[in-house]
């Protein structure tokens, strides 16, 4: 009889950093009995995703085998990790398991949906352990920039699994549990055979720097400002909203939040006994009677989100407030890679207003919630695993942590999305390639990522639209009025109107076709499409898309 | 009698980061004489141009006063500066000037658009200078990251003005000019009214390296690699490309150049004597028959351009090149903010062919073209104008490089495009506010900005696009048949096919309207608009963009 495996297989997150979804598995091929750690969300963008609301990791493989699904575990409440949980849990119909912050945040997501919240279980952190079939799953808490960050301690017959979830070595952060290493050690004592390790920031080559370092650059920072003092940070990142909230609070102003995403978090922090003392808050409507020096508000929208405070502000007036010349607007945050022309363009917004604007650009109003290199060492040397395998990164952080395994002296594994690596035996294997992707969120629909819908919108967006209506009478001859309009194409041309020219040229056509074109749908839409081609090209350089459609009479 | 005036206005470059095009005029207020001094383009992206092919400055102001321009003046050959010549100079009908280098580019630039090249007058560098009406111009060279960059002395009766054009102060440049301190010197030394000064890196807190600084880090990098050394920079780096080429050569490389845009370059380069002991190149051909541990390809493409060959080798086979594991790839470039994305996606497809990318991360591998903050307050001081007027920037650079000035003493004017400024009174007052934007190479046609056609583009990417023919008989009854046809929509709900559904919803609300609605284009159109909508937020949350074709039937 073959031995069981222990199966190991991202479905998201290991090839981009986003909608993460991790399979394990563990019994005899085919068989096994399998867990997810995490289920989120990526963004959406223009370039390849306009319209988009949310990505989501397909997970087709795994609502294929819901019979052996025991359970979903979250390590955090960010949207990469839980944001899933609303939009594909009624696929899953398994039990969620969280640490009591996040399972707040989770059960938000289902009730916002109108879904069972009942199916969310909070898990007390290590040494508790969850059973889950062959696995019993422990919460193992660490720090990050969210509070209640947990690792995964996954105990299998073959052996103990760490995962890291996102994590930074913080041992003051503020807000929350530190970095223990004296609890990892423990975790580590008995042997691990596999670690899989956040690799976000494995090209960082300095140490990480503590959360807690913020906080007394802030507080002069606030004091020395003159006007309105307005500051944005990730929402989630609950410790720097106490930082910035206490360093308002010694300058003598009162503090108002402002974003949906800024209060649900706080809301649940309090909830949940997370945030003790946080300052006391004002509406944004008893804000707009507070003289602006002696105001601070705390925002969303760190992203350049567009309808969020962020920009609203730098767009004019919102709930009442209004930016102006000699306010101050801080960014707590790093901008993430491919955000930078959304926050540009707030920042020139503010610019324009007359709004100091100051950034994390010195390092002194941000700490990043990743571990760095020389913490990834750490934490490797600490965990002493046989076998590494990076998660959460592109491909390039994946390989690069890859190697940085392999040469502090254990295996390496490269295993991006759909790569399933079999870490019962002896080495590491990698023993099926399964097909992974993206499903977005469209509107209400689920939208697989080929099935074309997107692809015909970026086409759209590249080239235009051009539609034609063409009517074919019983005895299949096309008739005279043929309707060309156009979306997103210059109208006129040097030579007068587009669509006019297009109409002309067709109906030149069309009186030349015999009734066996004129007869059958494919080959005159097809003339039609390479008719309205050839004028788009030779007027005005443009292949535009083309919709035809034929109407054909029947007699009376 | 009113004075004369000295006008300064902005038509692109003071509010962006591209499409440079400053007007200067002197006379009678309104029949001031005028010049341009470059004219260049921007590129588009697919969050605000999609299918764009080139941005160009607005220019309607200045082509409305052609019998007052009196010459086109380009301080150096960057498409920011010169792109525009090949689209917008017949519309200008104007001499060129520019210096050699620069000269040829832009005569190849006419020449590809079928315009006449003897528009463009070869300058020579300061002290000499070119009468343009009131204006004497000369050309003061100055060291930047392409050759020949000028700063530009416009004497006027007024006094004289220093038009910075873009630059860094670099004493040894490795190729070209050096920064002349003593030549500045003595062009200031008789008084200057205003310094219009480049803004890039006002916020760069450290002063700037030089060119030189690059070649030392190059040649261990590329001793040490192993398989093929690929490097890609901005192709107008001509320096950096000889840096490139001189580190393969000593490490016994044949060196390659790949992308259209490197070997115009180094064509132009060649022809105008500035480049006299490059490195024998070979061709790709001759390229695949040399091992790839004795080759290295220079390629365009630095920021991430999906056609240029960077992009093209880390998808694949290029010109019969192929990377794979144990090749090197090095950016010798930044990335320009905004492209950040499309460079990962380079970076991540080399990581997965198994290439060690690298980057300049470090500093090692590149340097900035423009002055940082240090090296422009040595420029204020260097030059000590009354009036700074901060370009080339967005709108924070400007601010902060106005910010600046003021700070140092002088008077920082902050003038965004369309600010007509004039410097001839004591103090520098804002005369007017013209009408400024871009306008839009799309295909072959010059596009207004809000004309709607980009705008339509970007409404069917977000919304998708419903096509719906309907028609109407001669007694304004409706035919039954309405066709509805959907791109970039989800096809199908949970009921069926989206477009049957919203067939059967018009042809329901179609059967009960009136005559009177029937036989009105506008309000039938506009109760198909509506109902095809409902439809599709209901069924699927989306509200898509709808066009009607309305066929109205006459009596036979």
């Amino acid at each position: 009889m073959a031995r069981d495996r222990l199966i190991y297989l991202p479905l998201g997150g290991a090839g981009e950093i986003g909608m993460n979804a991790y399979v394990y598995g563990y019994g005899p091929e085919g068989a096994e009995r399998l867990i997810l750690v995490d289920l989120g969300i990526a963004f959406p963008d223009m370039d390849s995703t306009p319209g988009v609301d949310v990505i989501l990791p397909d997970i087709s493989w795994l609502t294929d085998k819901l019979d052996r699904l025991e359970a979903v575990f979250i390590t955090h409440a960010h949207e990469d990790h839980v944001g899933g949980v609303g939009h594909l849990s009624p696929h899953l119909k398994t039990p969620i398991h969280a640490r009591k912050f996040t399972a707040n945040l989770a059960r938000r997501k289902l009730a916002e949906k109108g879904q069972d919240v009942g199916l969310v279980k909070t898990a007390h952190p290590w040494p508790a352990q969850i059973e889950a079939g062959p696995f019993k799953v422990g919460f193992l808490p660490v720090s990050h920039s969210i509070p209640e960050s947990a690792a995964l301690v996954i105990d299998t017959p073959a052996g103990r699994i760490i995962h890291s979830g996102d994590f930074k070595i913080d041992r003051t952060p503020v807000v929350g549990e530190p970095f223990d290493d004296a609890l990892w050690a423990e975790v580590a004592r008995g042997g691990v055979r596999a670690l899989v390790c956040d690799s976000t920031n494995v090209f960082s080559k300095h140490p990480g720097r503590s959360e807690a370092e913020v906080k007394p650059n802030l507080e002069p920072l606030v004091k020395s400002a003159k006007g309105m003092f307005v500051a944005t940070t990730f929402a989630s990142n609950v410790a720097r909203l106490q930082s910035l909230a206490k360093a308002g609070e010694a300058a003598g102003r009162s503090i108002c939040l402002m974003g949906r995403a800024m209060r649900r978090m706080t809301e649940a922090a309090v909830e949940e006994g997370i945030l003790t003392d946080f300052p006391k808050t004002i509406s944004p409507e008893d804000a707009a009677s507070v003289p602006r020096e002696n105001l601070m508000l705390i925002v969303t929208g760190s992203q350049g989100e567009r309808r969020a405070a962020s920009a609203q502000l730098s767009r004019g007036k919102y709930f009442g407030m209004e930016l102006k010349d000699g306010d101050t607007f801080l960014f707590s945050s790093k901008t993430i890679p491919g955000n930078e022309r959304d926050v540009a363009i707030i920042m020139n917004n503010l610019s324009e207003l007359g709004v100091d604007v100051v950034t994390e650009a010195d390092g002194l109003y941000h700490v990043s919630g990743h571990a760095n290199r020389p913490d990834l060492e750490t934490v490797h040397q600490l965990v002493d695993p046989q076998i590494v395998i990076p998660m959460h990164g592109e491909h390039r952080h994946l390989r690069e942590h890859a190697k940085l395994a392999d040469r502090l002296g254990r295996v390496g594994v490269l295993a991006p999305n759909g790569t399933m690596v079999d870490l019962a035996g002896n080495q590491p294997e990698v023993v099926d390639h399964v097909e992974t992707g993206r499903t977005y969120l469209d509107g209400s629909e689920l939208v697989g990522q080929f099935d074309g819908v997107v692809r015909d919108r970026l086409r759209m967006a590249l080239n235009g639209h051009a539609v034609v209506a063409v009517m074919v009478d019983d005895d299949d001859e096309v008739l005279e009025d043929t309707w060309v309009d156009l979306r997103g194409l210059p109208e006129m041309d040097k030579g007068g109107p587009l669509a006019d020219r297009m109409e002309d040229y067709l109906a030149r056509q069309l009186a030349r076709i015999d009734t066996r074109t004129a007869g059958d749908d494919e080959k005159l839409e097809d003339l039609i499409i390479k008719g309205v081609r050839k004028v788009a090209q030779d007027e005005v350089g443009k292949r535009p898309e083309v919709t035809v459609l034929i109407t054909r009479l029947a007699a009376e």
